[in-house]
């Protein structure tokens, strides 16, 4: 029943089909970004996205730290393949956390996934830094998801002394807290990290939202993100050309 | 092969289909004004939305002035009915001059469409004024789309004196102009109103990105609808009835 969209609608776009409402602020955070990197003129030079803004998907935390929760998997992979017979090209997900599920989303579909955790380290391992003060869930410091591939690219993670005050943090962004307050708290929870790390990763999309109180340098993951995606849609050279 | 969600992701809150794209920057404030809306304390407690953000839609304005372009409705029907297959419950579509299209789509689907423009007269009706400014595409204003609708509500409605000003401001929010500059220059244009109207009507979707400018007391026809879809989601009492 479900149509895609007639080739003559995408002026050579690709379509992107988003994962999303991990929380709902980063989706939205993370859409504002791929339209504010667009070069545009018109509506019609902007990219097509799919979004599925869901935030009923099952926490991600939940399910891997606290082990009481429902494995979010076949929500993910049921998003994920709607996405693909509504005519997206390549799906995004913009929550760190979920990525511990790619595997399951990329077997579930004939389309790529533009994977945020490999994009990042990808873009890392160019930017030759040694030690990285990882910002995530504690879910992902947890089951290694950036440890690992940081370490398999000679990169060592440092977890912040406050994590517990991190977590709370991105709680907070769930529940609508993204103001000037908040934005603060991260530039003082980061703080933490001065001398210890070569550069901060943002790892979580939650914090991406108030980076902006965060002064000391760092890479933020859901920007690489919305950069793969607008290269992708516009079959720019993406990461793995660049 | 589109499978909408098991009824227990749903924690009672109904799905809604936004067509959007029209333009991309307004379609992301009405996910923003709908977030910011929905009393949350975790990712479950928001609405759950399924975006087609849809740049590529022939342009409503060069299809009604112009008379050049190409007819969107086989888009805008192909989209709703991706949406309502995909489990949406109710579309919403954040773009007024979109709404001369209204009937096909409502035609096309068997879930209500949350008509921005019907919403807004009702509101409008309740609020005991007589001369509305009305801050629209020249689109709205050549096919009487909000016109006739005030009027048969005994509202008059007044088109800005420099309505080419206002439509350059349109396309310059299409093409990523929503900061200070433009916000200001919404203000100044709006102060021709003065003494004039009752109240000013943000009748444009792109103009509700930029409404921090405007100083006079004005409705905006986004934030009703976002107000709508919140409470339609949470099967809350809906305009209609309050």
């Amino acid at each position: 029943m479900t149509s895609p969209p007639s080739p003559n609608e995408q002026r050579n776009h690709r379509v992107i089909g988003v994962i999303g409402g991990m929380g709902p602020e980063a989706t939205v955070d993370l859409m504002r970004r791929v339209i504010a990197k667009t070069p545009a003129r018109d509506d019609q030079d902007h990219v097509h996205l799919l979004v599925e803004s869901n935030p009923k998907i099952p926490s991600r935390v939940a399910h891997l730290i606290a082990g009481t929760g429902r494995d979010p998997t076949s929500e993910l992979v049921r998003i994920a393949r709607n996405l693909e017979t509504a005519g997206a090209d390549a799906l995004a997900m913009p929550c760190n956390t979920a990525h511990v599920y790619a595997r399951s989303i990329r077997e579930a579909v004939n389309i790529p996934l533009l994977d945020m955790v490999q994009l990042t380290v990808a873009k890392l391992a160019k930017l030759n830094v040694a030690r990285v003060g990882l910002l995530a869930s504690s879910a992902v410091h947890q089951v290694h998801l950036y440890r690992d591939a940081l370490a398999a690219n000679g990169m060592e993670s440092v977890v912040p002394k406050q994590q517990a005050q991190v977590m709370e943090l991105i709680v907070a962004v769930k529940r609508g807290d993204i103001g000037a307050a908040a934005q603060a708290r991260l530039g003082s929870l980061t703080a933490d990290f001065a001398g210890e790390v070569d550069l901060q990763l943002i790892a979580c999309s939650e914090l991406s939202v108030i980076a902006a109180g965060v002064s000391a340098p760092f890479l933020d993951s859901l920007e690489v993100l919305a950069d793969e995606i607008v290269a992708f849609a516009r079959a720019l050279p993406t990461a793995a050309m660049r």
